[in-house]
């Protein structure tokens, strides 16, 4: 049984989880579906009631039904790199290949379906809360006067993309930033803007879900706030942790039970094998829910903790435990520097009040 | 409970459904998400545990708590008629929208996530057979010698596009075309091609459901053929009933058992509301399924066969019966001509052989 990987040329993260399958004797076929047709190969035929499908990479072929799992990773636009490369190309190849993937009984880290429904942020905000995970009170409107209204009940604010980074256009990348106290909301009734309360953070939290394998790391904020003293924003002012040159470095820190059940609760509503949330701990210790990213990078973390999350989507493709591994539900990694005492206290495990 | 329908301004399928629920008093709010911003807003916010969502339209507000159901009939791309209209623009446009949608009790006809997954027309003839339905042998192939192969053990061949018509992209439409017996396979390399074994069909049909109530109607062939008379098909042989000058007019016909029987499973499955099934009748009376348009036509088969379908989707949006009509899972509508004999004859409900 063979795991199925589509993704790029150029992907370190990939190649991590390569590493352990082949390390252990597991069939890859690794293809970018950019080079269907023309490097990549599909067939499927219906015929007495059967379907068998076949997929070809550089003269290999590898039979659909003979597929354990698929790891939906980087794929390139399906026959963006064809000589003849067109929409209607896309579309067909894109048919051919996803349609024919469909009807198999692979295991999906993430399915389509459930990879296009997890990107919608106004559902994640929804389904966190659902899930009993603390959420900032959160607006999105494209009404100037109940943006008004919102940040007069809440002064302090953060405005960021109502859709996040769009896989693979690195230029639709926006930072999360604060916002005035002054600020001029007319340009809300232009586009649907997102504000949330922001939460003062002692900690950016990155909890990566694997099946129900979890790896929380860790990063203390750059620029510590003191409690009880109220700052005024710059214009500028990026809260994001990808864009803070001072935060971190990331260590392994233990899951809070509550924060475990509820993520797997969000894992199994949303049906996704693979999830990267995004927390704000504050100084009370509370994580609060900011986005959970499907195809999230995990190779930073797992560089700076050491946690073996590469190995565990191996495992995870594979089916199996792949070596002297044991899987637990929260795990803070077999390597890496111990969190401070504070990571592991059992107090954090605390009941969330309302924003 | 107010009806949300998503479409454009030109729309008379949506206006026949409109009529049917102002008639009854059913509250309904019709928006065009290319109108978003700017003719269209939306608010939603996430605070104290709860999820309040808000559309306006021309100065009307509606709470998404109170949508009863959605219908997304033909929905413009979100921000398409904005001032600064940009695929960033689109994007959080319509991440705004279908997020906070998502977040509803309401019904959908069709759920975004079940409509994507039903364009898959591999996945359809796989699910198609394995809900009972009769599929004609078909090859979907980017291998010119498996291609060759499939055309030596079945010689009358059609050739139709993988993906069939984007919705709403009337430029990807292609007929069905019958494929000369020397065609020659070698630019089957060049993107994926679908060759399916030609129905010799006396009359097409579609079966349109909604919800489970099953509307059928029969169109005979334009150019019937004489069984054992084998005939050379031109290159340019048109099979497509879309493209037939000569093909009806549609009359209702019963639906055999059997038949109903699979697409109400077919349905189930794909958890679609709506669909539009297009079968080829052979002389057997065997129906062939073709394929399954979750967002096909009605109105040409409501005004050519008498068959209430624009009523039946206003009482599956209302969620209840508009008037003295009774649901009954297989009917032939309640006006325009009565089928042929044959149309009903109970022997059509025939175990199909296999192709």
């Amino acid at each position: 049984m063979t795991v199925l990987i589509l993704t790029s040329d150029q992907d370190v993260t990939a190649d991590m989880a390569v590493v352990e399958l082949n390390a252990r004797g597991i069939p890859v076929l690794r293809l970018d579906p950019a080079e269907l047709p023309g490097g990549v190969d599909v067939s499927g035929e219906y015929a007495h009631g059967v379907f068998q499908g076949h997929l070809s990479v550089g003269g290999r072929v590898v039979s659909m039904g003979g597929l354990r799992s698929i790891w939906v990773r980087r794929p390139g636009v399906p026959a963006a790199r064809a000589r003849a490369a067109s929409a209607w190309l896309t579309e067909e190849a894109s048919q051919a290949l996803y349609g024919m993937l469909r009807c198999t009984d692979a295991r999906w880290m993430n399915h389509p379906d459930a990879a296009r429904q997890a990107r919608h942020k106004p559902w994640q905000l929804w389904l966190a809360r659902e899930c009993g995970l603390p959420v900032p009170a959160t607006l999105i409107t494209t009404f100037p006067r109940v943006a008004r209204a919102f940040a007069e009940r809440y002064p302090d604010l953060v405005v960021k993309p109502v859709s996040g980074a769009h896989p693979g256009d690195g230029a639709l990348a926006v930072p999360t930033t604060r916002v005035r106290p002054d600020e001029d909301y007319r340009d809300v009734a232009h586009g649907p803007t997102l504000l949330q309360r922001r939460v003062r953070k002692v900690a950016d939290i990155r909890l990566t879900c694997v099946g129900d394998r979890l790896f929380a790391a860790r990063a203390a904020s750059g620029t510590p706030e003191v409690p009880g003293i109220p700052d005024i924003p710059d214009a500028a002012d990026v809260v994001d942790v990808r864009f803070d040159p001072d935060a971190g470095p990331w260590r392994p820190v233990s899951v809070p039970r509550r924060v475990a059940d509820a993520v797997h609760a969000y894992l199994t509503r949303s049906q996704l094998a693979y999830g990267a949330f995004d927390f704000a701990e504050d100084a009370d210790g509370i994580w609060w829910f900011l986005e959970c990213n499907q195809s999230g990078q995990f190779g930073f973390v797992e560089i700076e903790t050491g946690q073996p999350i590469g190995r565990a989507v191996a495992e995870w493709l594979a089916g199996e435990p792949l070596g002297p591994h044991t899987p637990r539900v929260t795990e803070t990694g077999s390597a890496g520097p111990a969190g401070s005492p504070r990571d592991t206290d059992p107090t954090r495990d605390t009941d969330p009040t309302h924003p």
